[in-house]
């Protein structure tokens, strides 16, 4: 019934929060480097500390200014009481739009999947079509999951591809051990479960709103740890709401197929699954990957289903590392 | 013991809000209508889509910029773990002073009660006389549980008894079926204890400082589920917290005398008790609209006194239509 | 392996802050005082109102502008559901370089523990010393636990220890018995655990980022009573984390050592072991004074470490006041 509307400038929204981070860095204990050709860098924990608060503010960033991410206790996992909540002004854009990891860049031996704003710019993913998406902003932010530097000439082919010039480039840089690494892939709890959504064909414009919240885990000390924990948050202890129209017999069936334990790999410690699939990311059930919790309300007639179990017992095992 | 101060001008605090509200509306999803007199209206989900975080801020306005609406997680009621939190500056004068909603509005067909800032500079209220409140700031802002728009001869009418231009005036639309409606009426879940605690003739001044907590429903179909919904957080899933001035035993009485248990209608869905009155809200037990739980502090003895119980199976069975 | 950064001005961080404080005295029911020599004077609760916000801004004031204060809903402790969860962007600096209560000012009959930014001006604790910190801010702001406005020489005197003319001093009041008191002091529940990891020898360089939660107490009617509440908030129902860089063994040593738990004086209401000592502080066993429940995470191998143990009953009986 609603009228899409035309979406907002994930890039302008959140220019104000890239500049404040760069502004800030030195009280977030980030590190800034300023290219030959005029690029900015943030490392967010390569080789300084940065922290939980770096991550939410990246996290935010990431929503394209669409969202807020903020800290929350969440009494549900003991010994795990932070957790991050996310809201969004407009999940589908915010999210899918902007948030997803679905910039895959590479050069070498460099290897990172490129999430944010920027990605709104580029628009060359399949998802942009069928958002109809493609932002027009001034500059480029980037979140690159990666504990490496990218090479010159790959910030220039990102640059490019957003149309900007260097100088109104932004790169992120966030390990999975750091701890703001940590923060920004947990505050893809909404995130997960919107593609998920669009995976098993709800269509998107029927999705209103949105909410998540899932246990921030203490960052790991290796890359395939802090993979495993960082899902294992989301999948076994992560929690959503949707809002959607359309027939109540659709959203009845989106909240059956969400939930992480749909899928058959369901059950164990990702970091065990993954191992099991010998480390190859896709060989894992794509269905895997959506929060352990979701509730969604048909507008239509107002009423809500939910689906999914936490998995308290594998939360505490793979954040516990003991 | 403490004085009472000049309470500050809801108006005037409230106005940035109500600007930025204005600003963002893109974003928000909200609809901007600029009247051919000048007046601003906001359309909060009627013929456009808005959401939760519109809903927060909505709720912000109409605490008259005294108090915060923070959305946080609630454990308490599985599947609904969105929650929205209350503090504020002054609990009465934001409360009651600009929340309630005590502007009848009625011209032909259209029928609203509005709440917000600019019941403040109307002020006609027989509250206004007790609270010895009326405001002077220079711009007017109401908002009004409404799927309709007002007509253009209520408009001028609200404009000219605040004493302002239509230029300065803005009306927030709030269907209670939207997902900002649903907000901004769980968070009155403070509101309602200090309307009850007057009711009931405790001495407002001697109220210093509260906070309240609510799960958030998710939006109705219709009016009638939408006001169950919204009522049934309150009465059943609310709590709060208030610290007066004054003897012991009189804080003990408030607390025994707040929650929604004391009243003859407690136990069923709100959507039930209205329909047994005939849909006449003025029917119904007065003393039923207050939170499920209270904590009350005399803060002259630094005693506790708490009332009342959450009731989870009622809160469940409303919130899940099902 | 981190390199010690240059550590932020927790006076210049947190001096927009008091600004605010200052500038939304009215809304915020605080008193301000301008001495005859341009010393500002806030009064958070002893001849006015103040309130749970206040409390909430001062304590962010207390992080040198390093960290944040927010209300959250904590379903632990029932009937005490708002609590204050701090994170901050550099722990150490935020809570021990600023926050912390340790610059001891006394005059005639006038004694106060100075808290918040202005002790890294003075910074001739023994601590400063081994943070290697002195702050060079061009304004001072310091927290005063008291009820009693201090003595125009002390004044003075605290001024030009700070090195800045008295028109560049705030000097903020809280009085344990008021609710900003209250919350301030329970805003501390990290800091206190930091510092008793610095007094059983855990190296605070390792120390790389944390948080707490602690529900916040109702203000109790006389001194006694509110340093008995504020305690037993964090001592049996405060929680926090931490993150350390260093050898496991040696984290998991800090969380065993770290909870009230370890100290033989845990067990009973903070107000019964303090008479017994006879109201002497310092007879208390300093090992006391900690959160009731810790997890320390090892980042060199990402395992975490949880000890001690929420006490509900304690938390239950302290507040209450019955």
């Amino acid at each position: 019934m609603t009228h899409m509307t035309k979406r907002p400038s994930v890039g302008t929204l959140s220019a104000p929060l890239v500049e404040a981070l760069v502004r800030d860095a030195e009280s977030l204990r980030l590190g800034i480097e300023k290219t030959s050709t005029g690029a900015t860098i943030v490392d967010g924990g390569i080789s300084v500390r940065g922290g939980l608060e770096a991550g939410r503010r990246i996290t935010e960033i990431c929503l394209g200014g669409l969202g807020q991410a903020k800290f929350v206790a969440d009494s549900r996992f003991p010994g795990w009481t932070t957790a991050i909540q996310i809201t969004t002004l407009d999940p589908v854009t915010a999210c899918l739009g902007s948030q997803y990891a679905g910039w895959s860049l590479s050069e070498g031996d460099f290897f990172a999947l490129g999430s944010g704003p920027a990605r709104a710019l580029w628009a060359k993913e399949e998802l942009f079509g069928e958002l109809c998406y493609k932002d027009e902003a001034a500059t480029a932010a980037l979140v690159l999951e990666t504990d490496k530097r990218p090479p010159d000439s790959l910030i220039s082919f990102i640059a490019k591809e957003c149309g900007v010039s260097e100088e109104k480039l932004t790169l992120i840089l966030t390990p999975t051990t750091s701890l703001a690494g940590s923060v920004q892939v947990v505050g893809r709890v909404l995130e997960v479960a919107l593609h998920k959504a669009h995976a098993i064909h709800f269509p998107l414009e029927r999705i209103v709103d949105g909410t998540g919240v899932a246990p921030v885990p203490p960052p790991a000390a290796d890359f395939l740890g802090g993979m495993g924990r960082t899902n294992d948050a989301v999948l076994y202890g992560g929690e959503i709401a949707l809002y959607v129209e359309g027939p109540e017999d659709e959203a009845e069936q989106l909240a059956n197929g969400l939930p992480s334990s749909t899928s058959k790999d369901h059950g164990r410690p990702f970091g065990e699954i993954f191992a099991g699939y010998n480390f190859d990311f896709y060989a894992c059930d794509a269905g895997l990957f959506s929060p352990a919790v979701v509730t969604v309300t048909a507008l239509s007639t107002g009423k809500s289903f939910s689906a999914g179990a936490f998995e308290p017992a594998l939360v505490e095992k793979s954040f516990r590392g003991a």
